[in-house]
């Protein structure tokens, strides 16, 4: 259907994909509703007229229909493709809690129904947290095996991956774990011998096939069913987060085909990981859950909070967080060197800390941080360079074919090296660990001359492991470029740490082989006495992966959370933040953007980051609309145009609102009517024309009191309940920066621009993106929606 | 001077603090500069005819003095007890930033301004750490001596607390640490005795003494010098971070004071802890150096954002991240149950977890949360209660007198038992602990059958240790409630976590004995087989602190963080959020705020609480002023009024700004300007008025262009350089819960009411505040500030 992906043309091809999935999608049902005239609902005319009769008796007008007491459905929801509007839609939701609590007074059912409204937040967030982990453990319990299938198969069961089916064997030695007669090797299955240049060739093959099979399977899946289910969806769901309506993009089809798919990418052995795409899945599961629920299921604003909760918290700004962790530090630093309390106690209540690095380790972790940075900062502009290749040139053409050429080139190129071969959190959970004695990993082959001294010179096991590693350093480092944004599910955790993590060990692993000659030089002297075992190559690659993903992503101090997290340690937090500070620093120099960004900006999106710099001396009437050359701005009046006139504005213009002023001369601004609004509304009248009489000639009218009219003229149409009384203004003298700083911290849509009074122009939320592009010399047009 | 700490009347004994530090205060360097006249700069007068003649050539008016060209000194600041404007502070910067950025191109002086510039945050923040570092530590060494004096001295160096002076001892032994010859009881150096009745009172009354007096020179300081250092400092550090001007109350002597307060006041024995007054101490710390650097002096927001950084950035609402914690939580659990790994590993990098509690513990922990919900909200109403009493009755009248009778009977009561003697972190720590064979306390009395079998009944000293923790339990409870809030420094940490941890460790005790004597029962039967040690009363101690400080305080997520770096423990998350969660449920039945909300609330802060709930129909018009009844708004005019009709509106009105509009009729909106700004202009006009023939009869021009004037006439005085042209405004139909989404959000200090284009009325930040407390049932007239 859309062979684009990421790039200019995809406004289309989402679309596109919107309509596919309409039918079936979940968030269409409270957002879609555009089948107007369909779903009025079958009013008494009788009834309306009376009542309408009887609220506006004083006026003596018996023929004036009101929106005002019947809510026309459709009302109030958002089109494909916009951005919401988070006052009205936070003040919706207090209109609704307020309803409730005062309900909640009469009677016991209401009562009941308030809190359980009140508890349902928690009960949601507690599903989420079931399903998603539910997916989370489905989704890492069949990669596992179908990982483990592109080498060989159980005979005691094929549902058994490696690792379980020695387990139930009964010949397997704690030396020898991965070895056992139950698991069998392609070549073995096949050819019957496990040795010999021809079983290699067997089992290499089977390697490739199988990666091709699993490669197919996804992206001819995510091409059928669900186009949304490719890519980390990180960007999409920022976008989403901030405030924009991408139908289908949580849907449920997404979340049954990402969910697959993502099984199938991460075994298929390219270089992905399936974090981002999990942090979709968890957002997925959110959104239909939220449907369950009348509080989140009618308001876009409270279900982006849940959908926040859900996965992706930890992206939201946390400079200040960020910097008071600094200062936390430092002053906990100080504390240590008075050393009040006689031991190096640094906590209140002292539980356990040791330091397991030096101070002098600091410069290595630098050194590793100064690579992230450049790393990140390389990867983004190759990658967007290769995404920006893809969607101009016929390279975007042949999705299915791009992914099986690197899916065969990383098979091809992955199984003769055994640290490639493995997949990317093996590889890093193998970097982490420090050699114990019986480690068995090449990479612990070092000379031990007893069991008891730990100094360790490398042995030539060692060295073959660092060749190898630095060639899949080199491997990773260009694969990853053009595997992420293919049209499969794939994450960048996992592939970033992976490429720090291995930079950090082979780091570590010198840094240990020089401290161990040279213990008598006086940067070791202090501290690394002869026999002391005093550099951990582990903690390197820990450092080392967080700097990387740190230059990627751009998010340090949730990072080091994340690190946390991943790891348990709280020892290791000042290499980490040493690390990662120097990675954000290096890669800002290159460009302030992380990954997701970037992406977003590739594809268009409104999204208003939030701590992007922004330091021009624009006015808001530079910006505004319309421009000085343009035609004025369309408005409506209060009171004195014809339905006809009004739908031939709405018709004339694409503009998604109307100003309402008082009078064309005066241009004293009224109200904002929201174009979506007015179509409806007046399909609405147009529904009911015959009955009452409302014809083109119908005076419209947004005032509070419609004046008395001739019974003899066509009935009049009182429009001021779907009119915004309290529309966002700001002067046309108010400095560009105040009105992005408006539009980020209230979540507007588009605010007006007066003068000393008078009505001017309009800013939207595109207008203040374009502005942005152009003072930061990027294409204004680039900015795609509204 | 001021004899009433917290109450309404401390609006006057605040301004009285103010100018006793006018002097030697720092922050009043940047904010203050009110005698203007001083300060003007001897300006060419000349030159500034020549000059404006020139720039306003065209006109032809060469009598014409423009205050746009030349800053007065003092516009642009602020006064005391005033609310700053967010937006204007931060434009500020951004005009700064810009200035330096464009210059730093053209000289390399310049380049290396803007790099230090842009470091400057960082260097701030080392600088912040270390010198607050510092203090915190030199503050515990000093506290921990000043304790240790109150029951003996060390006869090998007096400057040797307690602990230090015995471990210089060698007749010291590793059963009991606490006992050498050097260490000499006040019993032993002045009866030479240490046992019997007569060393016992010699001691008790020793320790009276020298609590009384600590007390007494902590008072008396605080009030002679600093009477801003009382108190925690939190609920004003609170008001001034939301953007509120109290002079003097970060400034230089009451760090100098509020420091050497602290370790008196903590070595009295008082109920209080010292970390609400080091977040205090670190604010000022952070407040003189920012008046190191340029962009940090002249920006009252830049400055806040320094002092968040430097201590209290914990208290920012995390609802979200709160809510996605709570949901990652059950994601893990469900992962865990799945077990897809074989093994109960939680991460994906598994380093290291065991799980020192099982499920049914969850019962008490969530007993604890309970009772921690309820101690918090009795304690603070009773607080409140007590304070109000304080300040409406004589008691306010003797502070001096009140602190040594608090001391005074604090010293009495906790004596006699050594769980209330030692000081409330020691107290805390050892309740925490947990009991090694070794122990030689009291709580880990056990009867040990063999030094291999963890099965322990409790033996007599246990059942001593009980009882007095149990009476120590009441008298915490009690004492703290009238301490906190009187004049000398006090924190609230340490009290609430002692009482919860005694609730605790009491629990944690019973439920050790419950399980030692029904092993058998269904309940115990799974988990805790006899001769294990299933149960660890410490971490109910510690379990049972969060849960009290969290009802107390109302900070969860950051509690649960802050319970981490206190103890480094990341297997104690479920019960200590199941606690913290009960108990902030719990406490919120019965109120909403905080002990710090309160008691901001009690001083009418103009603090707008980010995460009140409000829920009101009333709309702008309804809170705006004026009101029906009142004299219309004073309004200025752009063109037409005399220096003399400005002088008397400002003079016949109280009002902090005014708005400037078209003319009387239209009531077109132009633009606001500050009273403190026009003021300021019109008095440096005044002292040039000789010279420039300036008199009342001058008209007064708000507009871009001054029209030409009769040359015989007096000179126009312009002032449009001083008016705020994007004044923020909002129309009168918008609904009060998105006004105060906006003040919030945005910073307000005021905002304009619009009909239809022209003004109406205005909102200050007082008038929402009024409104809310009315909607609350709470006193509108104790809002105090502006």
């Amino acid at each position: 259907m859309d062979t684009s992906g990421y790039g200019n043309d995809n406004y289309e091809s989402l679309h596109n994909a919107a309509s596919d999935d309409e039918l079936v999608d979940i968030i269409a049902g409270a957002t879609l509703d555009f089948s107007i005239t369909d779903d009025v609902p079958p009013l008494d005319p009788e009834y309306s007229l009376g009542h309408d009769a009887y609220t506006n008796g004083k006026t003596g007008n018996t023929k004036l229909m009101d929106l005002l007491d019947e809510p026309v459905p459709g009302v109030g929801t958002y089109e494909d493709f916009n951005t919401i509007d988070w006052v009205r839609e936070k003040s919706k939701d207090r209109d609704r809690h307020r309803e409730i609590t005062s309900k909640s007074k009469l009677s016991t059912p209401a009562l009941l129904e308030s809190i359980s409204d009140a508890f349902s937040g928690w009960l949601l967030m507690l599903l989420i947290g079931l399903w998603s982990g539910a997916l989370a453990g489905g989704i890492d319990i069949l990669a596992h095996w179908l990982t483990d299938l592109k080498e060989g198969l159980c005979l005691s069961g094929f549902w058994y991956d490696h690792e379980h089916c020695c387990w139930g064997s009964n010949e397997t030695t704690f030396q020898e774990r991965d070895k056992c007669p139950e698991w069998q090797s392609w070549a073995e299955l096949l050819g019957g011998s496990s040795v010999g240049a021809s079983a290699y060739i067997v089992d290499y093959l089977m390697f490739i096939i199988w990666a091709l099979l699993f490669a197919f399977l996804a992206v001819i899946l995510v091409r059928a069913f669900a186009p949304y289910a490719c890519g980390s969806g990180i960007p999409e769901i920022k976008t989403i987060l901030s405030g924009f309506i991408i139908r289908g993009y949580l849907g449920k089809w997404t979340l049954i085909i990402k969910t697959v798919t993502l099984v199938l990418a991460v075994s298929s052995g390219l270089s992905l990981g399936k974090e981002g795409p999990l942090v979709h899945v968890a957002c997925c599961c959110a959104n239909i859950l939220c449907h369950l629920f009348t509080k989140y299921r009618k308001n876009e604003a409270k279900r982006r909070e849940k959908y926040a909760a859900a996965g992706v918290s930890y992206y939201f700004p946390l400079k200040t967080l960020w910097r008071s962790f600094f200062a936390a530090l430092v002053a906990a630093f100080t504390l240590r060197s008075i050393n009040p309390f006689g031991n190096s106690r640094l906590v209140l209540f002292y539980v356990e800390f040791h330091t397991p690095w030096h101070m002098v380790e600091l410069v290595p972790f630098v050194l590793l941080g100064i690579f992230g940075g450049l790393w990140g900062a390389i990867f983004i502009r190759a990658n967007i360079a290769w995404c920006r290749r893809r969607k101009n040139t016929c390279l975007g053409r042949y999705p299915v074919l791009e992914v099986l050429v690197v899916t065969g080139a990383t098979a091809l190129l992955s199984f003769p090296n055994s640290y490639t071969r493995m997949s990317g959190s093996e590889l890093i959970s193998e970097l982490f660990n420090d050699c114990s004695l019986l480690d068995s990993s090449q990479l612990c082959g070092y000379i031990t001359y007893s069991n008891t001294i730990p100094d360790r010179p490398a042995g030539p096991d060692v060295y073959t492991a660092l060749w190898q590693l630095a060639l899949a350093l080199v491997f990773k480092m260009l694969i990853t470029v053009v595997t992420f944004g293919m049209k499969v599910p794939s994450g960048l955790f996992i592939p970033s740490m992976a490429v720090g993590a291995i930079a950090g060990r082979l780091l570590g692993v010198g840094m240990e082989q020089l401290a161990l000659n040279h213990h008598d030089s006086a940067i070791f002297k202090s501290w690394c006495s002869p026999g002391a075992d005093c550099i951990t190559p582990g903690l390197y690659a820990m450092v080392g992966a967080a700097a990387c993903l740190g230059g990627v992503t751009r998010m340090t101090i949730s990072l080091v959370v994340i690190m946390f997290e991943l790891t348990g340690g709280l020892e290791y937090i000042v290499p980490l933040m040493a690390a990662t500070m120097t990675s954000k620093w290096v890669a800002d120099a290159f460009g302030r953007e992380g990954i997701y960004e970037a992406h977003i900006r590739l594809n268009g999106y409104p999204f208003l980051e939030p701590k992007e710099e922004y330091g021009s001396k624009a006015l808001a009437q530079d910006v505004m609309r319309p421009r000085r050359s343009d035609p004025p701005l369309a408005v409506l009046t209060q009171e004195g145009m014809s339905v006809g006139e009004v739908e031939a504005m709405v018709a004339d213009t694409d503009y998604s609102g109307f100003p309402v002023v008082v009078c064309q001369e005066s241009q004293r601004l009224v109200g904002f009517i929201l174009r979506r609004d007015l179509v409806i509304s007046l399909g609405a009248c147009n529904a009911r024309q015959r009955q009452e009489g409302v014809v083109s000639a119908s005076l419209v009218f947004f005032t509070d009191h419609v004046p008395a009219q001739p019974t003899s003229g066509p009935p009049a149409v009182k429009l001021r309940g779907i009119l915004d009384l309290s529309p966002f203004t700001v002067t046309d003298h108010t400095p560009m920066e105040i009105t992005v700083d408006i539009f980020r911290k209230l979540g507007l849509r588009q605010s007006l621009v007066t003068h000393n009074g008078r009505l001017l122009g309009i800013i939207t939320k595109k207008d203040v993106l374009k502005h942005m592009a152009q003072m930061a010399n990027r294409d204004p047009d680039s900015i795609l929606f509204n």
